[in-house]
């Protein structure tokens, strides 16, 4: 058996390929390109760096982007206001936020004063429990990718022992119940998990979303699972010891190249839907 | 070892002393009563059971209630009306919608009309975001009775594997939710689950949220485990096969007498939370 990659990079340009055919149909037309604002509040460099690819992006696929630079200082007052005022906008489709926010900002009052119809990124509690019943919404980005690599690659989680590694409100919670969602038999793992190598052997799909350099080991891994990683960290490695684990794998993201690509694509695909005034579609 | 019975019977009868009480208080300094409504549509008999039993709770407290019949062919618009109407009364602190309504009325949409502030049953799609992220709100009224339980019998979830069987949106999914924010480590099962018992074997927290009865065989169970039985089936029957498997467990909930008198008394506790203006405090 060989392991399968699943090309993050690939599947993305697909998706921005196809964006980028449908805002030129859009813009023939007569109508306007969709438009997504990015908010930036503070200094830290890699955020900077997220932000910037988002825009790039943007720009490559034909849409209008705002880049919102907000002072380290800003208070959750101000950001408040900031996106009341992108929230009135008829013209913006999508609102960004970048995670995270300087301390002083209460960064869940900011995400859910975003509209849910322009929560393209779908980080507010309204979307998450949208997602949870089965209601269509916006998605978070990085799970709704993994998702879109999922079924890309005809992998069907349905009956299926799933382990997300890692419990935060915009990655490991939406991924579990995303999961369930798709018929998958989830167990949610976190810090206060005992047993966690016991729990990771028994998963058909392995969900690293813990944040922490190569914390699943190879080890743990039953020889056939699908490995998706939505680490992305230091040295440039993921949450899955990928370099030894893949080979056990049926199926992997690589890190670089597997979700992290997705991510941002999902993300003008959702600004799309917007500007199309719809939802994105149920995952069934 | 001598499995513990958790008496729902007992300690919901425990919170509604305490909650006449505080409404004595409360009508001594010349306030007025809490007040819950309660809406049945349609002529189920079960249906009319259970709010009939939740009117009399009120009254038994001291609380107001306000008892709202609609008729088998009432519309979805007719329902959202007499909701909004209730939102908008300063008087009414809590609204009851009773599960299930006919199949003409959306009940999603009927749910989730519901002003947060008065969702005493806790069956927003918002209030389910706000559980799942930690933020207060008010709780469903089963998965939070179980809570309580779990919480008079010091029975601490943390590090313990919880499997959760039944994922509807006010049970079983819900109940994933506040155990993960207890730190349980939560396998949620469903119709699609393959090897259910090896799964259940491994719980040291087994929820039955299915609505079948004694679905869940004493076989399963894991010597010690903690029973939670939310199921009330005909013939006085839970979901757990409790009458074999009550010997294996270190705590178990009986039915009837366990789960089902805690679902009415968080109501009425809830309901005057929303009297007393804040809602449901944190779990920890």
């Amino acid at each position: 058996m060989t392991a399968i990659l699943l090309d993050g990079k690939k599947l993305s340009q697909k998706i921005k390929d196809s964006i980028a055919e449908e805002i030129k149909t859009l813009t023939a037309s007569g109508k306007k390109p969709p438009k997504l604002a990015t908010i930036l509040v503070g200094n830290d460099p890699a955020s900077a760096t997220y932000v910037n690819m988002k825009v790039k992006s943007c720009h490559a696929v034909g849409m209008i982007s705002e880049k919102i630079e907000l002072p380290d200082t800003t208070t959750t007052q101000e950001l408040l206001a900031v996106i009341d005022k992108l929230n009135a906008d008829p013209d913006t489709h999508g609102i960004l936020l970048q995670h995270p926010s300087p301390p002083q900002i209460d960064e869940r009052a900011a995400f859910d004063r975003i509209d849910l119809k322009k929560d393209v990124d779908g980080v507010t509690t309204l979307s998450f429990g949208k997602l949870s019943m089965g209601v269509e919404t916006y998605l978070p980005c990085t799970p709704y990718g993994m998702v879109l690599l999922l079924k890309e690659y005809g992998i069907d989680p349905a009956g299926k022992r799933a382990v997300v590694v890692g419990r935060s409100p915009i990655l490991g919670k939406p991924m579990a119940m995303l999961l369930t969602e798709m018929n998958a038999t989830v167990t949610l793992c976190h810090s206060k998990t005992k047993n966690l190598p016991e729990i990771v052997a028994q998963a058909d799909i392995v969900v690293g979303a813990v944040g922490k350099p190569e914390f699943i080991k190879a080890d743990w891994i039953k020889p056939g699972a699908v490995l998706l990683d939505a680490g992305y960290n230091p040295g440039n490695v993921g949450d899955i010891e990928i370099s030894k684990a893949w080979e056990k794998s049926s199926h992997y993201t690589p890190v670089p190249g597997g979700v992290g690509p997705m991510t941002i694509s999902v993300l003008l695909l959702q600004t799309l839907y917007s500007a199309k005034d719809h939802f994105t579609p149920p995952l069934k």
